[in-house]
Parts: structure tokens; C-alpha cells; sequence
């Protein structure tokens, strides 16, 4: 059967890596080329095909069908240009042309690939820009309690969130040796100060929740890959069913899981879904909910989502070659 | 020199292994007896000094100065009895005479041995409570701005807290297996239900705080030992000197660490310390500080609380014996 | 597409675990039963597919057209009795039926399971015995020099080797806590006392070294999954190609690695191969050889193996299923 | 009271930052100064004493009573030599003057600073050269059977060690980070080809082992210190007691502690004690022994070692100031 060829540029991050394992396993695409640039000419493997690395210049963007770039935030919006000229769909992994972005002048935000969210833009969009690993498990967790009306104006949100290592990239940084991270945890981006803050902050907006305050602490696990966000929403009041916004804003979506109980992040990690279990607080007397969402952060995080996106736009079944 | 021989009840689960190794490092006391009602007959070794475990029923608490008891919740406070009737100055490492226990109808609360907020009352008491590991932490990093006023009527605090296994107890269940915990990270005592919320509560009102709104949410990280807890507070202004409330709320208090970025777990593993930063929240409209504390759990959050408590309640200097 | 109906005694341990998993992902197999005696009438997801846990008598044994025991040993030889009766295949995962066991009087050892050294007992045969995690990495990491007489006569072949804590099996023991595996590493069965022992002896023997001295010290890991074998070699000389007995006796294998550098866990783990390297010792008078081995003992060391002689036994492909 | 005044040279790598910890906290050593190239200017905090750390060109090497360096391999004989011009005594923790060193021509191997094995030599040497973490592990247990003369002619000894990161050094490096490290081990080195291995063959030949072949497999293991050995070595004949030669050997020593059961690495952390068991291999036809040791690669496997040795130069108590 003929497959389509994608490429990816930007392969030997952890996000990049990610992407060609799961191209390599995908039944309809082709890895035609994977850039890496202080690799190229290594010889690497994912899933039994070898593949040798290229320099961004000499990918071939014109015979791929689509382009990932998952190249740094600041050198990718230049990269989908050339891709889009060549003839290419793209997908953006970075952060240049999500909503929020300043990093890019001149550049317009593409659509948000939040197919959960927003799956209607996405099947024609020339360019798709790839939502940032915390905001996929904060937004998707969020947002069918600010779509259903229940967060007050001015609401104060409370996020916090916990990420593995994979998040903070591949480059070697003593900070992240294993002598360091293990047996250590650790708040960074403090004083919500946190660069997704922009990105969660706009999204939120276009939902419909302009104004509420929100409190984003990252913090950094000793782990390889997941996300835990720990939500503190005030609400209008609490839902008969409290789990009912989200069963409603859901239903039928393959890569939502709706649990009772907090979700680990053993039960998402190596697979495309958002666990999410929502509760009211007891205790308190303002009324107000709690609500958690775990992911991993390569996957519906990152290189995952972004396949996800990639089969809407080539017209592919949404879930093909995706662990559930 | 002559040693005050002290004896631990409780002596084989985690907090209680730690505080044998303390005493066996402490210049002024001595072991005189630990009781591990499963063990008894064991010999075990702390810092170089053999002992044999008794039943608790065997312990010559007479014999003891002062008698820590590190018995489980609910099983503890009928031993703080029988130690006080042999003479014995106790302190008790269980909830079971906190502030905010209900767990044992007829005892009085002792009490509440957190020398940096209540120094005065612990010198003459015949039993101190020592606190809980994670209100160790949160009180702490709280009592300043809730003792200067600064935070309103009815405001809600929001506080995700982190804690290393040996928290969870010694005791071998099969979620706590380190093929179930390496890798993972989840939340647990979902909507606001962890039993050191009343503890906390109760504190917190006798510091002048009664109507606040506490949301506490404990994580289990795949780490041996260590608190971190990060708290979103609202305040009712912004100080000058962001940090002055902490400044001068633990002036020369010997244990306290204040620092200008988030603490990591590792800055105070196996130390007698907490470790705290604060800073305003940028990015909102209402006036609110992230508040940031980390502990060792077994040491400032149990064993090592206990042993400052001790230290002071047998009028030896604070800090003797304690790993700063 | 008509699949083949399965069923697994013993489905709450890690090995069994791990089972249902692999044939939820099966192309051809259907997962008719899962037995687990503690948690029977509890419900359990493998692969977005929903099972409910019976009793072993309660399974359908004559239902399935091959049973998989993954029951404790000396449990499991009864029940493939009872599966052969009721007229299933069976893969025994249990030790009882291997080379060299002494743990069942009564039953004559089945056919070793392990493809790559003797594929063609497997297709016929009723029962197969599946091999041993650490004898999977060892025997196959040895086979080739034995088999090509390059190992001499009464020669000391030493193996350390380490494997991940799910190898431990699921019990909860204290030992196997997070907070005592984590930061720590040990040898266990001391002084070449491990059970597996016999078995690979027995092995050894039918493949023409009935003379070896075979020393064998396993050590346990903090990692989940993985075993590392370091084995030590007296040859006869040094072969001109030091890997050509591997590269001979493995020629198309499709789950042998070869490679040059020693193999890293993180390269093998959750795929069903055996990755070896194999080179002359330098700065020694005695001809030797090193020979390193890794296998994920979940899967090529249990559940992916006895999936492969599953396919072999019901003329499947032999690698239908497997992750490679 | 007075303390002698000393310096570190390398002080921010991992061993150098051990040494510093345990300097500030002996009773009679004060840190006169500590060198950081890298890190020049920087202040950093010890056991609560601050320090400023210099170039090592600014070090006033004149000033210390000794010095200890810990810089590179190859870098550090120089610098032993200015310190010794400069007046003081030295313990180089570099391999440059080990036995068995080519690294630096012209310079003459310093006594080897492993009291247990050579006491006499070290009180008055002007330097020392401090054995490496490994050798220290290996020599230490293997030392009691080669000077009873229980390994024959000709032996092969094969050693399968494991270690911790930190004895890899805190450059960032890929493969150190924690994503790549974490759930992974792996052998190195291979085929015999590590550094130490001609500084433990040399020291065995002075012991009186010249002609044993010695096998060396090094492996890095998933955790932060510590270092384990196992080792199999062919005896003439087993000894009656079999511990016997060991205990005769250390009889008295403060720092090896001698056990039945094979040490684990959490037995040893933190301390600087070797824990070394003993035990005849069962189940084949030539005697043979294994031997396990287990040490903390920062404290006994290095800085530890290095604060002994200063001990024995500058006539104070072998014990004073290292964890026991």
C-alpha cells in the first residue's frame, strides 16, 4: 500500500525522537527525511528502519506531504515558512505560532491543534500549531467547566503541575544530571513566571474566561516522562454531577479517559490520552472544585498530538498509529 | 559524662529508625530502651551501638528521662498515659494529641510542639505533641503572614505538597513497591480529605486565621524522604520587602532558612531545617504570594521536631544533636 | 476475522500482568479467561479491553485453545494437568516442567521453550515449558560458544547479573519498598545458591558442557524491568571473528541483537529481544571472553516469550504480537 | 581551640565537594581555602560555613598545613608538586601517582594511601596518593586471601563492580542525564579495558599476587553513590573458617566492617567503612570464592579515604571527623 511521506525536522530531541518511533509504527506514513543538525550523517533506528540524519538545509520539504518541525521556540517559524512554500502542510511542535506567542514577529498564530477543542479548524489548516505539554493536560482539563459558564469572573485558578525530565529537553545541563534530579524535586518558573503562562492565558480567553487570574507553579520530577496538573478552580456553584461538564464536553472522544479517582501517571505514560477525575473540595466554605490531569508529556504532550493533528489533516482516521 | 537515657516506643518504622540514629549521635542522651513489638528480640545497630528491641509492655519507662512515642495513630496516646504515671516527660510523635484530633475521646490536646511558633509553652510541658510532617512544612511557611494580618477574612489558600515515600509508613502494601512508585507521581486524599487538614486548620485559626479556606492536596513522589510544599496565598497587599513578614517572624531562629528561589528537596534532606521563599504572584489582579517550603520529613517533619522538642524540654541547648 | 481463544491461570503477578497486555494487542488471539485467585470478580483493562478476574477452578480451561499457567511454582504443574485434560495447549511459565527442576515428582520435564535453540520440539508439542528470566539471558548469550566446543573441558564460566525488581515478583514485601530499593543495589542468593541454577546446568549439558563449574550471583536492581547479564568465558582460543559464533548460530533470528558495545537495559525493555555483544578479554594470559547479554524479563524473559512459543505451537507467525 | 588550617584543589566536582563537607565539619581541620577554576568568585556553603572559591593560581598553597587535590587526571601531579614547594603536605586524589600510572612521566608514584593495607608508609610521607574508588573496594577484599596465599598461581579473578554516577564526575554529558541513567544499567569499559584496572594490578603484585589474570567489568548503575563489588576468585582450598582471613587481616580496623550476608550499597552510604563478605562458591568441582565489598565511592572510594589519610599525615586521631 503506499504510504504518505511526512519528514521531520528537529529529530534528535526527545520530542523529535518520539515523533520518528511513532512515524516509524504509523501504517500510513513514511519517515522520508529527519533533520538533525549536529547529527547529521549518524545513522540512527526507530522501529527496525534506519534512518540517517540531515542537516535542516538538505531536507527535501517538497516530497514530504507534511512536515513536523520540532525544531527550538524562535528558529521554527522560519522553517514552517520554507516548508509551506515548498509545498508542504506543516506541523509546529514549537511554541512560534501558538496563540499567546510573542517570540515571532510577523508571523500569525495557525491554528491551535487541540483536536478535543478546536477539531474543526484543523482538517484544512495549511499550518497547525501544536499545543506546549502543559498547557495540553491544563486546558484540556479546564475547559469544559469555563465552556459550561461555571468559573466566576475573576476567579483565581490555581495550578500545580509536575513534569519528568523529557520536558526540560535533551541538552546536557548539570542540573539535569542524574545525580541532581534524583531524589530531588523542585518548583522552577517561580512567581508564575512560567513561558506556557501566555499560551494557557489566551486559550483561556478565547473559552470564554477572559478574566480569571490564573497561578501556574511548575515544578520538576524525578522521572523520564508524565504530567500530574493539580487544579484549584472556584466555581458558580458545584455540578449535581460534578463529573458532568466533562462527560458532556467529551463524549465520544478517543483519547479522553474520565477516572474517579486522581490519575497516575503510570496510567497515561507510552500512550496519546488525557486522564482527567474531577471533585468538589470539601472543607471550604466558598464552593469550589479540584480537578486533575495527567498525560505524557511526549506524547499527548507532544509528538503524539502532533500525529494526532497530522492524521486530521491528511484525511487519516484521528487515532491511526497512536497508543491507546 | 553522665547521658539523660531517653527511651523510643514505635522504634521500627521509619520515624522512629530516624530518631534512634539521632539519639545515637546525641552528646547528652542515651538510648535506654526502643520498643518494636513485631522485632522484639532483634538486635539492630545505630551509629555503631547495638540494642535490642523489647515489647512496648517490657520498656522500663521509669527508667526513662523522657520517652518519645512513635506508636501509630490512635494506639500512641494510651502510652503517653502510662509513661507520664512511671515519671517519664514525654513526646509524642502520633496525631493522636494534636491540635484538631478527634482520634481519642478524653485526652486533652498537649502542647503543640513547633518550637518557632510556640517555644514558650514547651520548657515546663510534662508531654509535648510534635506536629505532623506536612504542617510542619505549611504552618511554618504561613504563621508569618497570617501573624502580621496579611491575609483577608475568608481567603483561600491553596497548598500542593509533595512527599517521599517513607511518609507513607513502613508497612509493605503493594502501591507502595518501588515497581509501583519509581516512574510514577500521583495525587491522593482526593477534594481535600487528608487527615492533617484539621491539624492544620486548628493551628491556623489559634494564629489568628479562623476564616480562611485551606485546600491542601498531597502527592506521592518517587523519592526515599522529603516534603516540598508550593502555596498560592491571597494577601492583602503586597509587602515592600516581599520576604519581610519571614524575615522578621524567625530572626535568629536556628532552623529556618529563608532563601531568594524555591527550595529543592535536596537543599534539606537529612536536616534539621525547613527551607522557605515567597514572592508576589505576577501576571494577576488580586494580590497574591506563591509561598514556598521544603523539610526533610523524617527530620524537621518528624524525628528531628521531636528531638529539638526534647532538647528543649530537658533544658539542653535547642540545637544539640541535630544534623543542620 | 475468526481469533484464537486464550486463557491465563495466574493473571495478578507481573509476568501475567504483562501477558494479558501482549495478547490484548494480539492480531489473532483473544483473551478468553484471566485466573487471579485474590482479586477474582475485581474487572481489569488490558488494552482498552475490560476483563473480569475468576478463580482458577472457575476458569474454562477446555474453552481455550492454549492456557497459559503463569501460577507460582510448584502450584502450576497441577493445573497443566488439568488444562491438558480439558484439552488445551499449554505454556507452563512456572519452573515446574524445566530442565533440572526437582519440584514435582511425578512430571516429566516438557519441551524448553526458548525458540531460538530448539524451535522444532515446540510446534508439536502439547506442553511447553517456558524458560527462566536470567536462563533466557545467559543461555542464549552462551549457547553459540558451546555449541561451536570452544569452551573447554571443566572450564569456571562466571555470570553476574542483574535484574529489575518486577523479577521479584508482586507480593508486598518490605524489602521490595520504594524506600529500601531506591539508591540501592545488591547480590542476592549468596554463594551460587540461586534456584535457576538447575536449570541452566541442565541446559548447559544438552547443549555439550556437561563439565562447566557454572557461578552464577544475581543482583537486584532499582529499575522495574530488565535483566543485565556479565559473563565471563574461558575459550579455547579466540575465535578470528570473536562474534562469528553468534553471527553463525543466529543467522535470521528475528529476536537476536548483536551488537558491539554491551547492551543497555534501556535498549531492550519492553521488546521481546536478546541483545548480546561478545569480545576477547585483554590484558590476560588465559584465553577469554566477555559476553554481555540484556533482555527485558518481562517480555523476552517471560510473557513475550511464552507468546512466541505460543505462535510457534498454534502455526502462527512466530513474531505476530511481539514488540520488536 | 586551634585547627590546622588545609585546602582543596578541584573543590567543585563531586569528590571535592565531599571533602570540603566533611573538612567543615572535623573538629581540628579548618578549610583554609578551596579552588573552583570554573567557578571562581562564587561562594558556596559547607556544613554552614561560607567560602569563596578561588583560582587555583590564587590558592595560598603556603598557608595550608596540607592540601588535598582533586583535580583531573594528568592535571594534578603539577600541582602537587607547587603545593609541596610551597611547604605543605599533600593527598592527591587524581590516579597521577598511583601505582601502576603512566600518566605523568617524570613523576614517582607516592605511597598508596589505603591504611588498612599500608599504615606504616603514610604518617610521615610528604604526599600520598589517594587509590581510586574502585581499586579501593576490589584491593581491600581481595587483599586478606592474596597475602594468605590462598590464590594460586595463575588465577583468573573476575570482577563484576557496579557504581553510582557521581563516580562518572559532574561534567554534563548526554549520557548522564537523568532520562538516559534513570531505569537503565549498563557495562562499560569492556573487554578489560578500564583505567583502574593497572593500578589494581600493580598493588597486587606487591601484595604478592603477580601472575593472576584479573578480569574487571565495570557498570553504572541508576543511583547517585556507591560502588559494589563481586568478585569470584579460584582459592588453593577453602579455609576452614572461611571469613578467617579476613578477620585476621582487620582485626581492630576501624573502617571495615566484616558481614555474612553480601553488604548492600545503602549499608554503606554516607560512611566511610568498606563492608566485605565472604563465602565458598557451592556447586562446582574447583574451590573458588566469592567476595562482595561494598563502599560509598564519594566517602571511603575517595574523600573519605583522602580526610583518613590527612589524619594519619598530620598525627591526629585515623578516625577524627569521618561517619562512622
Amino acid at each position: 500500500m503506499h504510504k504518505l511521506p511526512v519528514g521531520v525536522l528537529g529529530a534528535s530531541g526527545y520530542a523529535g525522537r518520539e515523533l520518528c518511533a511513532l512515524i516509524a509504527a504509523h501504517p500510513q506514513l513514511s519517515l522520508r527525511f529527519a533533520s538533525a543538525n549536529e547529527r547529521r550523517g549518524e545513522t540512527a533506528s526507530f522501529g527496525g528502519k534506519s534512518l540517517t540524519f540531515v542537516a535542516p538545509e538538505d531536507a527535501p520539504l517538497g516530497e514530504a506531504a507534511l512536515v513536523f518541525t520540532a525544531l527550538p521556540h524562535g528558529a521554527s517559524a522560519a522553517w514552517v515558512g520554507r516548508a509551506s512554500v515548498a509545498g508542504a502542510r506543516v506541523v509546529d511542535l514549537s511554541s512560534d505560532l501558538r496563540p499567546g506567542s510573542a517570540a515571532v514577529p510577523g508571523h500569525q498564530p495557525a491554528p491551535y491543534g487541540m483536536p478535543e477543542l478546536s477539531r474543526d479548524l484543523l482538517a484544512a489548516a495549511p499550518v497547525v500549531s501544536n499545543p506546549g505539554c502543559y498547557p495540553t493536560a491544563i486546558l484540556l482539563a479546564l475547559a469544559p467547566l469555563v465552556r459550561a459558564g461555571l468559573v466566576p469572573e475573576g476567579a483565581t485558578i490555581s495550578v500545580a503541575a509536575s513534569s519528568g525530565v523529557t520536558g526540560a529537553g535533551s541538552s546536557p545541563r548539570p542540573e539535569l544530571l542524574f545525580a541532581e534530579v534524583a531524589e530531588d524535586f523542585r518548583a522552577y518558573a517561580p512567581g508564575n513566571t512560567h513561558r506556557h503562562l501566555a499560551e494557557m492565558r489566551a486559550v483561556l480567553a478565547g473559552l470564554g474566561a477572559p478574566s480569571v487570574d490564573l497561578i501556574f507553579t511548575p515544578h520538576l520530577l524525578p522521572v523520564a516522562r508524565g504530567i500530574l496538573a493539580t487544579i484549584t478552580v472556584p466555581v458558580t456553584s458545584i455540578p449535581a454531577d460534578p463529573m458532568g461538564p466533562w462527560r458532556d464536553a467529551y463524549d465520544g472522544e478517543p483519547f479522553i479517559e474520565l477516572v474517579d479517582e486522581p490519575p497516575t501517571l503510570r496510567s497515561v505514560t507510552r500512550r496519546n490520552v488525557v486522564r482527567i477525575a474531577a471533585m468538589p473540595v470539601k472543607h471550604v466554605k466558598s464552593p469550589t472544585m479540584l480537578v486533575y490531569a495527567a498525560i505524557d508529556n511526549l506524547v499527548k504532550g507532544a509528538a503524539g498530538q502532533a500525529l494526532q493533528n497530522a492524521n486530521l489533516m491528511l484525511d487519516l482516521p484521528e487515532t491511526l498509529g497512536l497508543p491507546a
